[in-house]
């Protein structure tokens, strides 16, 4: 049987290619996606923005129903009978668990995190990514079974926002009875508004699209900055400390990809001696003007947090089981498209037509 | 009585002036200073560089002799017996308990902590800074008995350069068996190797200035690199990396005042994922072209830290004491000065004709 | 002017005493009291119990309204303005700042705590508890303004059993997606479950009184053990892994002041690899069959916590005014005497027949 | 090719079986046994007195040299590669990353640890236990290259003793200015006397054996209590008061087997406020009279520490080459025995007739 991949050929074109479905080795799995969704990486490389990624498979945020199992595989990552036909998440990359951070217990650091998802289609087992009507999941790979009450266009990101978010706020460490200011409403922002906010934290929201900061609140942000009324950074630094006693928040967390959102953050929106996790610039070259002396005074700890700890995928989909209800998840996306038409569903995103779509992977 | 004080009265001008010497209320006391060491931050204000402080008082690293103690004052911090002819050293700095830095357990970052150090001299109790005959230490400043095989010129700067690090080394936290890159032979960066090597850590030590080389290493350095060898940010990056497995140190420690470092430690001195104590550069207004974007692939923890909680003080004495005759801590200091020369003491310093400076504030 | 004080001459046994109002020292100042409530550790003092205390002054749980500020006393411990007639709550204990535990930062253990509170009314200034008209503030013990929508009767123990909870749970950590089993719904169970309720905390309360189970539930347990329903530790055990997927609470608090709970908190109540927050057993002298092989095997870490940290005071008032409509903190006073009737009230509690006592201290 | 195994047919007694040496699976492979190593913890199965392991191969400290890779192994876990003939030490337990501690984190109490060291000797592929020719390390099993300069002998029981209180060290936390005792100068203690030393911690040793108490100045203890010399509970913890002004060590770590040693831990060796690891008592059904009221007084935080998370025989495997000639790892042994002389070298270990006997494997 085959399976049809995209394949960016160069940044902004696409083409399908087709390759027998391979047979999973010892401790793999071969899925038959439902649906995986586009993410803002996904644009970045599309415009030709990765230092890297210039060509191949796309699509990471994915869900999909086993199709068949390796020798070996009983069990999920968290000791759940699997079988074929379940529907599971997966890690987009492996964890080796021999590379210098896997020693160091950095698992989110793991140096061959990409050993296959950097593959070219072109290599077996081909199924790399996951724009495509088939993924092949690696033994390094943690992949969990999707409890029932989560629809496939939550279940396809959950590898991506919010374990990422989760991840980074458990890192950072945000007390309670601290504020969080949050820069950007996109999925990020949003799925991270909504794990603090399950914590009895503070949120405050920064995003200059209207839609986003209503969502924001939904996703329980406690206030919203409205980047149009506060088109200053001064504006929105004022109007930060004066929600915190004229402090700042105890924690800020950057998911704009915006290069000069770092200064903002740790020039006032953060109080002095508070944190501030960094998530969203991902692509270096984009230089600002830092002030190295005034951060010291400021005593702001920069934490900058890359990928998640492969265990945070499980945690995440407990954290949707019981939330389903609480926060309008299924809200996020607001276009849909068949696998073949991955182009328009990338232009469209790139363009800001759609803000966050979904590709329908399975065949009708 | 009368007592003395060197006060500048501009960068790079000073007088002197007189005043009867107060008697401590209650939880103060009242010190005739020993000795008073010329730190780098002193300089920085001779020299006019300081954001605000432009007259006054000077001096911070002082030990003293008690001459008269407020009413309820019976010991230290440290619960020891004090009286009258009891050699003490002191933070130069006030923890007020009721900030909010303070409320936070923060106590390093107090809001208050110069509440005195700034006043003028013309402001009672007028004994306010370290280049001066006396010294008034006030309820709220950590003060402790020197251990006696401290000498007065190594118990002078115990207040700054070993309690800074000390405290800056627990809150970055270095674990046994890594390695820590020291950006910084001064007075910081000697003492940062000290207690790290007393911890086992392997420290390498970079520099430009050959006699500050040779001392990390009497300091505990298991390696120094000499900035006129290894002259650009890159050769610098390859040798550290070089001493490491190609990764970069586990954590490094800026301390040299120069914003430059910050990019040299962020890009390669400390490896992925690593974590990075910025100490030295205290004066806003330098910037840099920073990449938030690097900063974020490269995962470095960036933890800026600002003075000590002034309990750091006390385990300052313990590690001397302990250490005396381990370390050099004597060698540090290069010239001395009566009052009378404060002038030609910071004068001297500020062209680096000597390294490091002493004042013998006691009478003749 | 004269004010009363409560004096229990022997275990069981009271009489009043009046003294001179005095006048506070510098930082020190003087409450007439408003309301104090009966706290457990009062009926353990009061029926002999206590290993030390047999005879003195006696309450600890108060608000008072300020009647003289002491020199130097113009803000409480979060820098708010403080002045004659506003409504403020203190430690009953201090905080030395210069003992061994207050070097080591573990100001909650501080020796020196009861250096005021352990004297006797003939001692000056004699106002050392809070069953009286007056209550004398030392500098050392933190006082902070009283929100104004916090009633009398929950503001008087706030520093007690919530300030008591809430250092508790930040010591040990319990984490977002975690269990908490609580053995005990007394003050410090139910502000327990308030606490980590606030937090997204799931909490599991165990208690044999039916009106205290329906208080868990008011004050934010998910789920209540009847130990009438089910009368064994086995019993317990099994009803608490039945909850958490047969493994064990994550995280376990002990507030009962039975030695034998702690035997069912280490062999099943937590989980494998758990941790224990040990804080109700008290009085040394009541041993218990141990398993320390056991103890290994299923590593719980075990964490006793006494007193806490003076900054969570100001932490616990902010929590209840925050949360003052969500939590039913005013029913859990039941009854109220007259500073006239202490003994009626001490002798009440003792025998159960009311379960939360106050005193009006204020003069008709 | 056949290889031979010692059987355990029930304690004390002993048959040897031989079996074809299997070929590893997929991520396994198959080590020659060098050396292996006669731990307490076999006496203990040998002694009848471990709860559940009656019967089966015997023996957990070995090394040995790969004589077979299954497929897909080219490297070890710390990615050095790795082929027939290099000499290696593993993990005697796996860490399955899928049991619910896995998920937590917490890899050293992982649920599936023993599923393969717990199998009977007939169960494919036999070769599960150190005293025997071969051994077969699954893939879930972490093994490393052993670095040339360290010794067979030493090498042997990188996976125990060294390992376990590496882990424990770093988990309890010991902070640089603190002091620990260990109760018991066994091959534990010793060690962590040794990591203790090496990070600049004051180690104080308590054993009833003079050899014992030599060997421990010499792996870096300070002090040493003879308990011939001390006989009696508060004999000791006077003598550790009287080293640690009054207080008691600010860290105990309990290696002795012994029950009651844990009391003695909580009463006094450890001061107010310490913490207490706990990891030689093993065995459940030995209780003890324990005093929760003192615990919860004295603030002692008890951690007992499982195991060890499998990363950690790396550290010490460099810990090892690094101080080969800094503390005498090659004294620990004192007997060595063939293959064949199993039994002899349990029953004179268990009569205490030799202190740590090495067996050697590899055919004459
Ligand atoms: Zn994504
Ligand atoms: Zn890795
Ligand atoms: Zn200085
Ligand atoms: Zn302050
Ligand atoms: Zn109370
Ligand atoms: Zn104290
Ligand atoms: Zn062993
Ligand atoms: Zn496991």
């Amino acid at each position: 049987m085959r399976g049809t991949i995209a394949v960016m050929t160069k940044p902004g074109e696409l083409e399908y290619q087709s390759y027998d479905i391979p047979t999973p080795g010892p401790g793999a799995l071969v899925l038959q996606i439902l649906r995986a969704n586009v993410c803002g990486s996904e644009l970045h490389v599309w415009r030709g923005h990765h230092p890297v990624k210039k060509r191949g498979g796309i699509g990471h945020e994915m869900v999909g129903r086993v199709i068949a199992l390796g020798d070996g595989v009983t069990t999920d990552y968290a000791s759940q009978p699997v079988k074929v036909g379940d529907r599971v998440v997966a890690t987009y990359f492996q964890t080796c668990l021999k590379c210098r951070p896997c020693l160091d217990g950095q698992y989110n650091l793991c140096d061959n995190a990409y050993e296959f998802f950097a593959l070219q289609p072109e290599q077996a087992p081909h199924f790399h990514a996951g724009f495509a009507s088939h993924v092949y999941i690696h033994p390094r790979q943690n992949f969990y079974k999707v409890p029932e009450n989560i629809p496939d266009s939550v279940a396809a990101s959950a590898n991506c926002a919010l374990s990422q978010v989760y991840f980074g706020l458990d890192r950072i460490g945000v007390a309670y009875g601290e504020t969080l200011v949050i820069q950007g409403a996109g999925g990020l922002g949003l799925m991270g508004a909504a794990v603090a906010a399950s914590r009895g934290i503070r949120v405050i929201m920064i995003d200059g699209v209207e839609l986003r900061l209503k969502q924001a609140k939904a996703f329980g942000a406690a206030h919203v900055i409205n980047m149009n009324d506060y088109p200053t950074e001064a504006d929105r630094i004022k109007a930060v400390q004066d929600l915190t006693n004229g402090r700042g928040a105890d924690v800020g967390m950057e998911v704009t990809g915006v290069p000069a959102a770092f200064n903002e953050g740790v020039r006032g929106l953060v109080r002095r001696g508070g944190r501030y996790l960094v998530m969203g610039n991902l692509s270096p070259g984009f230089t600002i003007d830092m002030d190295p002396g005034l951060l010291t005074r400021r005593s702001v700890t920069v934490m900058p947090v890359d990928r998640y700890d492969a265990r945070y995928l499980y945690k995440a989909l407990l954290f949707l089981e019981q939330h389903m209800t609480r926060y309008p998840f299924g809200d996020l996306l607001d276009a849909s498209f068949p696998l073949t038409s991955v182009k328009e569903a990338l232009d469209k995103s790139a363009k800001r037509e759609v803000t966050r779509a979904s590709i329908i992977c399975e065949a009708a």
